[in-house]
C-alpha cells in the first residue's frame, strides 16, 4: 500500500518540484486541469504589465516594429519548435487551432490534387472519437471544395491501418485523444499513411508540452496544436501549425490574408504567397494573448521533454496506483491506457455519476472535468503538479465516493 | 489666419475633452496614428491584471463559465453594435479581419448560389485601392473555390455603378479607404447593389469608432471590421463580423468548429451549424486580447458617434486649412476629399519625400504614418485628439518643411 509519506519522499527527490514556484497556483486547489486550460506563470502577468504600458501605452504604432510584434507569430513558433521536433522556421504561432486545421488539410488536399497519381483520392479519415472541431473543420472544408470528398469515421485505433486504403488523399489524427488520453503511435501511423499514398496530419493539442513529440523523425506532412493547455499560454492563447521544409514551397491555403503575402507592406493587388512558413498565416495577431505564450514557453527551457515525461508517468502510474487501492468497491472504469506507450498525460475514468463527483471534487478544491459520457478527467502537469497532490486528490475522491457526498440531480454546465 | 490662442479657445470648449484623461498617452507625443493603432484605455492595465490574477491565475477553467469567457464574442458584439447600426445579437467579436472577410464572402456567394435567379453569377466587384488583405482573401477563397469565379477591380468610387451588373453575385466595399480617407456612399451603394441583384458585404476597419455607421438604414447584408483602430482594443484585437438576423438563418461559411455549432458542448460527431449568429465564430478565442475590447467600447458609451463626427470633422477640417494657410509653396497635394460627405476620420497629404518627412515628424514626437506612394497619413481620434495638438502638428511639419529638416535616404521600413 503506498503511504502519504512515501509521495511526500518522491516529491523531495522530484527534480521539477521547484518549477512549481514559476506558477501562480489558487490555495487550497489541486489543479488536475491543465490539460484544458494550463496554469498561469508568474511571468505573465509582468510581461502583460511591460505590452500594455510601455509597448501599447508609450511607443504605440511603433511597437509592430520596435517589440517585434509583427515578427512574434514565427518568434514564438521558434521557441516552440524544440518541444515537437520541428526545425526552425517551420512553426507558426497564430490563430485558432480550429483556424489552422482548416488551413492544413486545405493545403494537404491541394497538394494532393495536384499530383497526378493521387489526384482523384477522395477519402479523408479521421477518428469518430476526435475532439469535434477536427471533424466539424473537415466537413466545413470538404462541404465547400464541393469535389466529391467524403470523411471516413473510424472508431478504434487499431481499425485505422484497415481504413487507410488508395482512396484516401488524407488522414488527420490526433495524437493524444482529449477524452481518454489514449496515444497513438504517430511514427508507425505515418509510415504506413505514406506507404498508402495518403498525406497526414497530426493534431498535438494533448501532446504538446505533455508528451515528447518528433514530427521530423516520424517524417510527418503537417501538425497543429494549441498553446493554452501543457504550454501554459494563456487562455484562448493562438494555436500553433507546423508546415515542414519539404511542404513549404508548396503550401496553398485558402485564407490568404495579407500576412501570407512575400511581401505584405508593398500593399501589391495580387496575392503571392511567401512561400516559407509565413504562407501559414493569415491576418493581424491579438498580440498580448500572443505574446504571453512566451511566458508559458519559458519554463520548458528549464527542463527537456524526457524529464517531464518521466515525471508524468510516475504522476498518472501513482493516481491509477493509488485509485484502485483506495476506491476499490466503487463503479469506476479506467479509460486511459496502463501501457505507457499509449498513454497520454491524463487519467480518465468513467462513473455513472461523473458529473456529479466531478463537481464535488471541485468543491473540495479537486479541479478536473467531465466529458460525455460519464468521463472524468484528470490531467497532470508535471511542470506544477506534486505527488502529493495526487495522494490527496485521491483522499477527497475517496471521501466523496465512500460517503456519496455528491449531488446527482445537478445540472450539465457549458465546460469546455 | 487662425491662430493658436484660437485652437486653445476650441479646446475649451470642447465637450469631449474631458475624455483624453482616461487614456495613457505618451508624454511629448501628438499621436495621429489611432486609425492604425489607438491609444491605450486606462481601463486596460486594470482589466488586464485582473484576468490575469483571478480569472486565470485564481479560478483557472471556471472562468469559462464564471467570467463569461466563453460567452465573450458576442456580448462584446452586443456592446459594438449601436456604434454600427447593428440590432443585439448581430454581431460577434472574433479571430481577424482577414478571416471574418473569409467567412462573409464564402458565406455570401453560398446563399447566391442557393437561389435560382442568382445561381449563375460569377463576378465579384471590389476596389483596387482597398487594403490589400480585402482583395487577397477574395483571391484565396475564389482560386480553393475553383468554380468560374473571378475579381472585377475597380479603379475608383465614381465607377462602381458601372462595374456592378446582372454578373455580379457580391460586392465588397470599404467604407472609408485606409489611404485616402474616402468614404463612399454605403447607402445608395447598398441600394445599387441590389437593385442588380447582388450582395454586398462592407469593410468599416476605418469606420466602426470613426463615423456614424448604419448597417441596418442602409439594408447592408454583412460587415466586418477592426476592433484596434479607432476602437481602441489593444494591438491585433479580435475583429468583429456583423450578420443580420435576415441572412442568419443561411448563414454558412467554411469554418465550421465548434464555437459555431449548434450544441458545442454535446461533442456531436456531425456539425450543425448554430443558425444564429454565433455561425459566425470558430474556434476558441484569445481571452486577454478579446476582453480589452470593451475597455476601448466602454469610452464610447460617455458619448455618441454624432459628436465624435462633429469633432472629428472640425479637426480634420482645422488641419486641412493650418497646413493651406502654413505650409503653401511646399509640393504638398491634399489626398483626402473635402467634401464632408466623403471623408473618413483621416487626412492623406502626398509629398514627393512623404516617407522621409513622417520619419522626421515622428522624431519630433508628431506620429503619422506613410503609406505607399508618397502618402503622409494622419488619423485624428476625437476621443484624444485636441485642437491644440493640430496646431502643434502643423507647426512642427511646417518648420521640417521650411527648412527640409528630414533625410531623404532613409530606407523604408516594415509598418503597418
Amino acid at each position: 500500500m503506498i503511504t502519504e509519506a512515501y509521495c511526500t519522499e518522491l516529491d523531495q527527490s522530484d527534480e521539477l518540484a521547484t518549477l512549481r514556484d514559476l506558477f501562480a497556483l489558487p490555495p487550497n486547489t489541486i489543479y488536475l486541469d491543465g490539460n484544458s486550460l494550463g496554469a498561469q506563470p508568474h511571468a505573465a502577468l509582468e510581461q502583460a504589465q511591460h505590452i500594455i504600458r510601455h509597448e501599447w501605452g508609450n511607443d504605440l504604432i511603433q511597437s509592430w516594429n520596435k517589440a517585434g510584434w509583427f515578427q512574434r507569430p514565427l518568434q514564438l513558433g521558434n521557441e516552440l519548435a524544440p518541444l515537437i521536433g520541428a526545425k526552425p522556421n517551420e512553426v507558426a504561432v497564430t490563430d485558432s487551432t480550429s483556424v489552422n486545421i482548416f488551413k492544413a488539410a486545405a493545403a494537404a488536399l491541394h497538394l494532393q490534387r495536384s499530383q497526378a497519381t493521387t489526384a482523384q483520392r477522395r477519402v479523408i479519415v479521421t477518428e469518430r472519437s476526435n475532439f469535434p472541431t477536427d471533424i466539424y473543420i473537415l466537413q466545413g472544408l470538404t462541404h465547400f471544395l464541393n469535389d466529391g470528398y467524403e470523411l471516413r469515421l473510424v472508431d478504434h485505433p487499431d481499425q485505422l491501418n484497415a481504413a487507410i486504403d488508395h482512396d484516401v488523399a488524407l488522414v488527420l489524427l490526433t495524437h493524444v485523444n482529449y477524452r481518454t488520453g489514449y496515444m497513438v503511435d504517430m511514427a508507425a501511423l505515418t509510415t504506413y499513411t505514406h506507404q498508402q499514398g495518403a498525406l497526414i496530419l497530426w493534431d498535438l493539442c494533448h501532446s504538446a508540452g505533455a508528451v515528447p513529440v518528433d514530427l521530423h523523425a516520424a517524417n510527418a506532412d503537417f501538425a497543429v496544436g494549441c498553446t493554452y493547455k501543457y504550454l501554459n499560454g494563456g487562455p484562448g492563447a493562438p494555436a500553433f501549425i507546423w508546415v515542414p521544409e519539404k511542404h513549404q514551397p508548396h503550401f496553398t491555403q485558402p485564407l490568404t490574408g495579407w500576412w501570407a503575402h512575400q511581401s505584405p507592406f508593398e500593399m501589391q493587388t495580387h496575392f503571392q504567397g511567401a512561400g516559407d512558413i509565413r504562407a501559414a498565416l493569415c491576418g493581424t495577431q491579438p498580440i498580448i494573448s500572443l505574446s504571453l505564450v512566451s511566458a508559458g514557453l519559458d519554463v520548458f527551457k528549464r527542463t527537456t521533454m524526457a524529464k517531464i515525461r518521466a515525471k508524468s508517468l510516475a504522476l498518472t502510474d501513482l493516481f491509477i496506483q493509488l485509485i484502485e487501492e483506495q476506491c476499490s468497491g466503487h463503479p469506476l472504469q479506467l479509460e486511459t491506457p496502463r501501457h505507457h506507450a499509449h498513454r497520454g498525460s491524463q487519467v480518465s475514468i468513467a462513473h455513472p455519476h461523473g458529473y456529479a463527483i466531478v463537481q464535488a471534487l471541485i468543491e473540495r478544491g479537486v479541479v478536473g472535468d467531465y466529458r460525455e459520457p460519464h468521463i472524468m478527467r484528470f490531467g497532470f502537469t508535471p511542470l506544477y503538479t506534486s505527488f502529493s497532490d495526487v495522494w490527496r486528490a485521491v483522499a477527497i475522491l475517496k471521501d466523496i465516493l465512500d460517503h456519496q457526498r455528491y449531488d446527482t440531480t445537478l445540472e450539465k454546465n457549458a465546460v469546455t
